[in-house]
């Protein structure tokens, strides 16, 4: 480390973090209305009131962007909906935190688009390259987290000793999916209730399930 | 009608109709890769070796192409999943039909886009007009038309006397819907049983539940 390393900073470094951050924000409105895919430079500049080349600068392709995208939306994701069901114990109690925080986030005014894994999801899954390999390894992580908690669950007994923890899961994953395809369409508000039923349905039977 | 009218068919129209059938292929094919705002005038006429002025000429406006290729979809799915579940009597028998004719639809080679209604309602869910409008109308009649088959089953005893049909029918789109998501993006068969297993739970359910 040099000795200006600690004390002062790059401002250099500063001012573009600033600009990204900038470019970002942008870039999650614009996913929100016209897909990521129509997330272009020439649409971020207007929006940012950058130039072109300014956009273009701080990420060289529009891939790279995407990708930048993704991992800004994952991080979010991951603060608001994961972290906060850590303050559970594992198990079904973590699970209907992670409802709760899910549909949430995804009815909330603030997030226009809703599920952005589901929509960006929907937009790529036929596009093979990075952008789609990228999200399905997003999609694997969530069935794998949902089957480790089904999986704790059975592990003290608040779940069936012979249920099919991966079956479960896929469920658990589908239900909150298809809640928020059917809430972002209608934006009526008792396809939450629906889904947190079906949740509540799904919890029960796994308790049963011999 | 005209003495030539039962006999001799307008040419101008026959060839027309073998046109707009051209353009309808292509924008179909066009939808699954770039999803329907991204079926542009362009786009179809390379995709058609028409001119542009061409295919404008056959629907004068991209509204009036996307409403078009909503409707054909809507009348291949009907053809296809809707009407071959009619040659089973009313009920589960019915619901159970629609379960293997949607998903063997979503997962064949010739459907690369998988669920039609899934992609473009996801990609007009936050875009207002008349395509939205649309869109709304066909998923409202999914719902309404799987309740109608949960009541019909409810009225001879196939489903509890207690069971809440509206969210018996909720939960067998959404499972659907969802298991076409996990599917298109993984491309995993596993997800289909997955999915077909989730159908069998929903309908015990429906009968046990008191």
């Amino acid at each position: 480390m040099t000795e200006a390393g600690g004390v002062v900073p790059d401002m250099r470094r500063v001012h573009g973090d600033a600009t990204r951050e900038r470019i970002m924000g942008a870039a999650r409105a614009l996913t929100a209305v016209h897909g990521l895919d129509g997330v272009t430079v020439g649409r971020l500049a207007a929006a940012t009131e950058l130039s072109k080349a300014g956009v273009f600068a701080h990420y060289g392709s529009k891939e790279a962007l995407q990708l930048s995208v993704i991992e800004q939306a994952r991080g979010e994701f991951d603060a608001e909906v994961i972290m906060p069901t850590l303050e559970q114990p594992p198990g079904l109690a973590r699970l209907r935190a992670f409802v709760e925080r899910y549909l949430d986030l995804v009815s909330a005014d603030s997030t226009p688009g809703g599920c952005f894994f589901t929509s960006v999801g929907v937009e790529f899954e036929h596009r093979p390259g990075r952008i789609h390999d990228e999200l399905v390894a997003i999609r694997s992580s969530w069935f794998e987290q949902a089957e480790t908690e089904f999986r704790a669950a059975q592990a003290v007994g608040e779940v069936a000793a012979a249920a099919n923890t991966e079956q479960l899961a896929f469920e658990f994953v589908v239900l909150l999916q298809g809640t928020n395809l059917a809430f972002q369409l209608s934006r009526d508000h008792r396809a939450l209730d629906h889904g947190r039923n079906a949740i509540k349905a799904l919890l029960k039977r796994a308790q049963d399930e011999g």
